[in-house]
């Protein structure tokens, strides 16, 4: 009874269910719009009782009179108007429904649970398939279906996977922010029907998704979500942000998608035993997926941490550490050799390596060079300031600084990520934007703090660990 | 044998040692440009052998040359000369000594601790104090001492101590970035005489400074420590971010300072016991330095939650908890009120509250007053997403909703925290920086995400727990 859900995601025709004559209001005729917008290339098909033409496209009033098949029906009509409307559904042969249309289970209420439950029941009737309902459904750039003008137009490596439209538009704007595309997302809502693991399996199986991101509030099923997560992770990653890890989580996500939590520490077991990557904040997850995407998996959790300053390098250790990962001291060897690129005051060639970078990029590119030569650490932390270098040396040095530690760092035989810090003054916001593109550009994990491309290393060894032997 | 610190803050004279003939090298003719440029109005002598003038100043041989008294040197001259010069000090009486020179003991060589002991020995006969070595030392904006041409000149109630000088710089940005100044700043180094517990000693009788900020890497006499932080402590808050709370933060404190960072369980037991507030991050040091400036002590420590959307409510919630706080149900009556303000759609009046402000500000003002009508809760926190608001309403409606959100805060009754969050795209970025300065002129605690304000509120009701009964 499953269908597959690439015609959910690249659909070839979408009918609109609701088109309000009042043009402010957000319906299917806003849908429509941005379906227009981002070049949606199938065919769309309107339906309402009270309109004939809709931006000039023609308007029917019931699914049923749509004269060619329908793979997709958005719906924005009022919930006591589903039932009569999913009975059309399943005489036309529609193949998925996303529901907007909020006021069923999440209610908490009597009628809106038993009004779900019959929506399921004659969707069930015709292998018509619901997503939702209470949610924004589809986003696929590739096929330019969407609910947003501001989401991108082009495609990427990320899946993502959430219960909140509010939530999910805050991992693709994230995403985006950090360079970080989507290939597909679908915000799930009540999960009444389709849920959790039947797009686990899509993402899973999507050759373009090279990571999963998702927001989750409850699950349907356990016994088989926890099957399938153990299944996907081995095949690429799944993150997890979950929804309600606290008493009044819980309760915000039994109002939000009438989900049931579970407790943390069920939560916690599934994470550990499925090889899933959780995560805590919305920060954690983007910095797990560009570590996922953009850095070669460290062969053990022990950083060169370089950087500039005698009190931040100390601050970068407890970071570091305090994260999970080890700063070991260098080998005399190779302390030896850094010694001869650095000044012998206000330095250190121990681990961390606190150089003068400010004044000399090119020294401070064979400084990450030499530390890559220790065979006992796993990766390399590249960290800079951004507001004092400004004071001191100029904006033109840091675009020195930055080209020096790509180049060298690119070609120095060990995954590095990068850390570009700033305090947030105006002139260092602008400049950190207009570096941070050129770490994008090249596909290099660039974070806004040791603590976070910390955390996002330690996620990823973590996964890695959780795989079966190659 | 104790020195008043007014003469090290606010010095009638200052003498600078050691003016290079190269104006780019960073030493004493750097400090005399940076004091002009700050407006120092005592008497200023450059001290150097090499030279007869100083852009203007006349230049003297020695300390012993300098025709009148000297509060404060500033020394730049290598570590070898600093014996002698100190000899120089004590005939001439000079008052406080800060040295830039490094090294000493933080070098870990035995020729650099017996020159720091030395250093001690003269000075002591002298009583002379010493301030360092190996430190930034004095940042004093009411009297014109600095060493940053960048750091703001007008003063404010933050006082800063740090053994990092770059750490030292971190704060005052940091503050300054979010609009709160500083009295006066100590970057201490090596702490040979002058210490931590002399510094806690004078930022608590200075009645500018209303909270201090410190980062410090170990203490010199801990038994004084912890009675000095225990006695001020009471008197205002000591916020302390410990450097070296981890193996590699250890050891790399022992090289920046030579300090003995001590083992966390001792710290956090002194931490814990004294009532000082103890950080793990920069941002958590400037997020409490807020609360403790701006806000109200909250009566305890459940919170209303305002904002919009139903899974960022969730995520709220989660971070609100997670950070020590509690986010109880409203009580019907509450709710009742609340629900008469807002749709019944996609909405919820239990707490998180879950309105949609975006298309109505007022109502959202009202939402906030009305929930603080609630006696059982001792906060609000109040918070809104900037990057989809700018989508749906625009610039325009964002600034009514910030003034709506601040003008019935204000007079709630309540302590409130505000969160405008933002991913972080270049418009949201401006519009972030603009509304910023709303709550900074208003003196309102503003906070990027509702963790960091949770945290910050946590902070602020742990240390106004720990004060005797009034």
């Amino acid at each position: 009874m499953t269908n597959d859900l690439q015609h959910l995601f690249y659909p070839r025709s979408i009918a609109l269910i609701g088109i309000s004559t009042n043009p402010l209001k957000f319906g299917g005729g806003f849908w429509i719009n941005v379906l227009h917008e981002l070049g949606y290339s199938g065919k769309i098909y309107p339906v309402s009782p009270k309109l004939n033409e809709f931006n000039g496209l023609k308007v029917y009033p019931t699914v049923r009179d749509i004269p060619e098949s329908v793979d997709l029906a958005i719906v924005t009509i009022p919930a006591h108007l589903t039932p009569q409307f999913m009975e059309d559904c399943v005489y036309k042969g529609v193949k998925f429904v996303q529901f907007y249309t909020a006021g069923f289970s999440e209610t908490g209420e009597e009628e809106g649970i038993k009004l779900e439950r019959e929506l399921l029941k004659i969707a069930n009737r015709g292998g018509v398939r619901i997503i939702g309902p209470n949610c924004m459904g589809v986003y696929s750039p590739k096929s330019g279906i969407c609910w947003r003008y501001d989401f991108p137009r082009k495609s990427g490596p990320l899946g993502i996977m959430a219960q909140s439209g509010w939530n999910a538009v805050e991992i693709v704007k994230l995403g985006a922010t950090h360079g970080v595309l989507c290939s597909e997302l679908i915000s799930y809502g009540n999960a009444s029907d389709l849920n959790e693991s039947d797009f686990l399996d899509y993402f899973a199986s999507d050759p373009e998704t090279k990571v999963v991101a998702s927001y989750i509030e409850g699950v349907r099923d356990g016994r088989c979500f926890f099957t399938t997560l153990s299944r996907v992770s081995k095949i690429k990653p799944f993150i997890i942000l979950k929804g309600g890890r606290t008493d009044a989580g819980t309760r915000a996500v039994a109002s939000h998608t009438s989900s049931l939590a579970g407790t943390n520490e069920i939560w916690n077991a599934v994470m550990k035993q499925s090889g899933a990557i959780g995560v805590s904040s919305f920060d954690e997850l983007i910095d797990t997926v560009i570590a996922c995407l953009y850095m070669e998996v460290p062969k053990n959790r022990k950083v060169g941490l370089i950087g500039s300053g005698g009190g931040p390098s100390v601050t970068a250790a407890d970071e570091c550490e305090s994260a999970g990962l080890q700063v070991p001291p260098f080998p005399d060897s190779i302390r030896q050799n850094l010694n001869k690129l650095m000044p012998k005051e206000g330095t250190s060639s121990n681990n961390p390596v606190d150089s003068p970078f400010l004044w000399d990029p090119e020294m401070f590119g064979k400084t990450i060079r030499t530390a890559a030569e220790c065979t006992e650490i796993g990766s390399l932390i590249v960290h800079a300031e951004i507001d004092s270098t400004i004071v001191f040396v100029g904006r033109k040095v840091i675009a020195q600084i930055t080209r020096s530690i790509i180049d060298n760092a690119r070609n120095c035989g060990k995954p590095v990520a990068f850390v570009l810090r700033s305090v947030g003054t105006p002139e260092a916001r602008q400049v950190l934007h207009e570096e941070q593109a050129k770490f994008v550009k090249q596909g290099l994990p660039l974070y806004p703090s040791i603590s976070r491309a910390s955390k996002a290393i330690d996620n990823l060894i973590q996964y890695n660990q959780g795989l079966p032997e190659k």
